[in-house]
């Protein structure tokens, strides 16, 4: 193990390559064939090394948080039977690919969004005052769009003031910023089984251990919930607001109520991330506006429901962690820019987002029945039937595995979003989730109907 | 120790609360108040608490990565006298202030940067294609601006495929990424000392080790390079390409070819951030042009000769390490948008950039004559003469600290940049890097020569 050891630290084996042959190190080293493979499984089990059915040992990447994700990250690179991980679908769902279809992405459609306005803004922007288009904004962000976001959040019984929101580049970086700015190495993170994958690629990255609560249809399982909080003491407790990703499923007061009863016992902090709120009808309870921003912690961003390219998300929280949270942001990203803020400030302003927001609701209210129906031709259930939003959480009939039919399915062109890659205890491979707004294609169904048969 | 622990880790002591008195810690638990007192201490050597001077103990806030940049980060929030740190730096650069003077700024002010041609640039981006303005881009980022940052590189005798190009939403962004990639907490990581005050940061909120190796006129000091690096075995060396910041000194092909041997002897990766490059009249020697890409990685950013709002950086390296750098962005970043990338590359191709910088290369040459002759009025004396870019690093008159000329100038509405901000051993006090495109009004003169008399 020593041995191995110093090779990889002094990159004379670097990662990814293969390590020595079990029957030549143990010739060199002078001892059994069966010494070596204990030693090599336990330098797989440190993460030093990575094992490749059939195909022997090598060196692990040094991507040793991620790799916690699954082997994928820890094999070789590029790894021919890439396992299908939330980075897998990531990728396939961000690359091009000429006719694929995906409904296992988790946006809209580019032509489902306010195209004309957004060009509309961007020409505002190129008539800004000079600094905008020059100079790096104030750490905290935009100022003119802080203050609208405060009577937002104000509408949905959220009280902030604007000196309590940070714009950030994403919601993603939201996320990222508050884990860097609350969490130790090996601390555990509560996460909903199952949960939207970032979520899961951004506690690994923090070396945190992400501990699964089982989400059921109005909320975190609060009996899991408090055990997991005696068991493993938790610092945070991450969550979506309404119309959780995956499932589409939405907390309801009482449950809201439990849980933050729960949280205080175990003085938990919470990130709510409401990143899908306005694709809600009709609003549902925001732990954020129930706890006054004591123990919770707001986020979101406009990627979608404006637009993926013009990023732009927000922190809500108490003063103090604000400007804590903005520290962090600075010595890892440095500045701002108020270009994108800008393009929000105006769409959120000029009336156009209210407008086409009520038009993408009453779309996906329509695409949502009709996918149900589509899928119910073909066997597939919903888990809960979604109040809104993007996402339809179906099971397969029994026995089917999600990976296997999505394996399937991407030979012909379709990208589907398996079960497991949002599930921390691999418990979800009977389900898929669908968008709604991206099931339009008949052609969907047909190869995902001989995905079944296969 | 044990009952105050027990308090903050579970949140009792929130970050940044007072710690109960020492007179009433000691009665409630019944011992001496010297007791008190050296568990308190003691506490704040762990970085459980904070000690601030005359005001007693508070619970250090939970950003333990960043606290090791300085007191000011483990104490209470907002600290009344916030130490002179990175973030004090960063937050008076960025803070607006109505005729508040910037020469401790680090870019260029806005009237410098080619206003007509990015508002050209983003009443083009109004007319882009629909995707251009609402999908997230492809993992790696806009392929046309990295076929063409390929060509860029190939003039610089830096050979790097498209696919081995990363655009990052900022050269911050890039380094915070690639030390993802690389790093395992208490890693061993060189920089040079002085450096730019966001390697250290970046550093510190990995939990890696800042080790310094003092930098010369040019370059490293190898003797101490190769000390540190025998001693302390690093994973990591982190540099300025050329125009070092802030000295705006510039390695030599000689001292490039020696630092490349020894890292190589020690297996040291070498981030090399570029983003100066085009500030430079005659190029120097690139680090990624000697080592063909082995084990240099090479990154920049326009942010500092474009616009500090157009944000767009880039990682190039191998192959396979870019991929796997654009995996840890998809997992803590998510989408890239190809909003900005579109902008530069605009401005790359269309001739404005090559025409901006010679403006501003010419600009700045005049700007760092007169500065020098203004400084040297006051008794102040370049370290070294730089070969371009906009940094002066000034030595002071013996026995007067930056520091405290910085916070007198400060009352007087000039932000200076006290040496010990870019110093990981405290030892540029005597010294302010001044940015001679910031300099032009007599006034920072005038208030630096009160301030030096003071």
């Amino acid at each position: 193990m020593a041995d191995i050891r110093a090779r990889v630290d002094g990159r004379l084996l670097p990662p990814g390559a293969r390590a020595p042959s079990i029957r030549d190190l143990a010739q060199r080293l002078g001892v059994s064939k069966s010494t070596v493979v204990e030693a090599y499984d336990r330098l797989v089990a440190e993460g030093v090394l990575a094992a490749r059915p059939g195909s022997g040992f090598y060196v692990a990447k040094r991507v040793a948080p991620l790799a916690l994700m699954g082997a994928a990250l820890a094999g070789v690179d590029p790894p021919p039977d890439r396992a299908v991980d939330p980075l897998w679908l990531m990728r396939q769902a961000l690359e091009p690919g000429e006719g694929v279809l995906k409904p296992g992405c988790g946006w809209l459609p580019g032509d489902w969004m306010p195209e004309q306005a957004i060009r509309r803004a961007f020409r505002a922007l190129a008539r800004a005052p000079a600094a905008a288009l020059l100079e790096y904004d104030t750490p905290l962000g935009h100022p003119p769009l802080r203050r609208h976001l405060a009577d937002r959040f104000a509408s949905r019984g959220i009280t902030a003031g604007a000196e309590q929101i940070l714009l950030t580049d994403s919601g993603s970086q939201a996320i990222d910023l508050i884990c860097r700015y609350l969490l130790e190495p090996g601390d555990a993170v509560l996460l909903d089984d199952p949960c939207y994958y970032n979520f899961k690629t951004v506690v690994a990255a923090h070396r945190a251990r992400a501990v699964p609560v089982p989400y059921t249809p109005t909320g975190p399982d609060l009996t899991a919930f408090a055990q997991a909080a005696a068991t493993h003491r938790p610092r945070l407790y991450i969550t979506n607001a309404a119309l959780h990703n995956p499932t589409g499923a939405s907390l309801t007061a009482p449950v809201a109520h439990k849980l933050l009863t729960c949280a205080a016992a175990h003085d938990i902090l919470i990130v709510e991330d409401d990143i899908f709120s306005d694709f809600e009808a009709e609003p549902t309870p925001r732990l954020a506006a129930f706890d006054g921003l004591e123990r919770v912690i707001h986020i979101g961003s406009f990627s979608k429901t404006l637009s993926a390219a013009v990023r732009c998300g927000y922190v809500v929280a108490r003063g103090d962690w604000i400007q804590g949270i903005a520290d962090v942001k600075l010595a890892t990203a440095f500045g701002n820019a108020t270009t994108n803020p800008r393009v929000v400030h105006q769409l959120l302003t000029d009336g156009s987002y209210r407008r086409h927001m009520e038009g993408v609701r009453g779309r996906l209210a329509e695409a949502m029945g009709r996918t149900l129906r589509r899928l119910d031709a073909l066997g597939l259930r919903p888990w809960t039937e979604p109040r809104g939003g993007m996402f339809l959480w179906a099971a397969l009939p029994p026995g089917v595995s999600s990976v296997a039919v999505a394996r399937q399915a991407l030979e012909q062109g379709v990208v589907l979003a398996p079960g497991d890659v949002f599930s921390l205890t691999n418990s979800a491979d009977g389900f898929l989730r669908f968008n709604v707004a991206q099931c339009d294609n008949p052609r969907i169904f047909e190869v995902l109907a001989r995905a079944l048969e296969a």
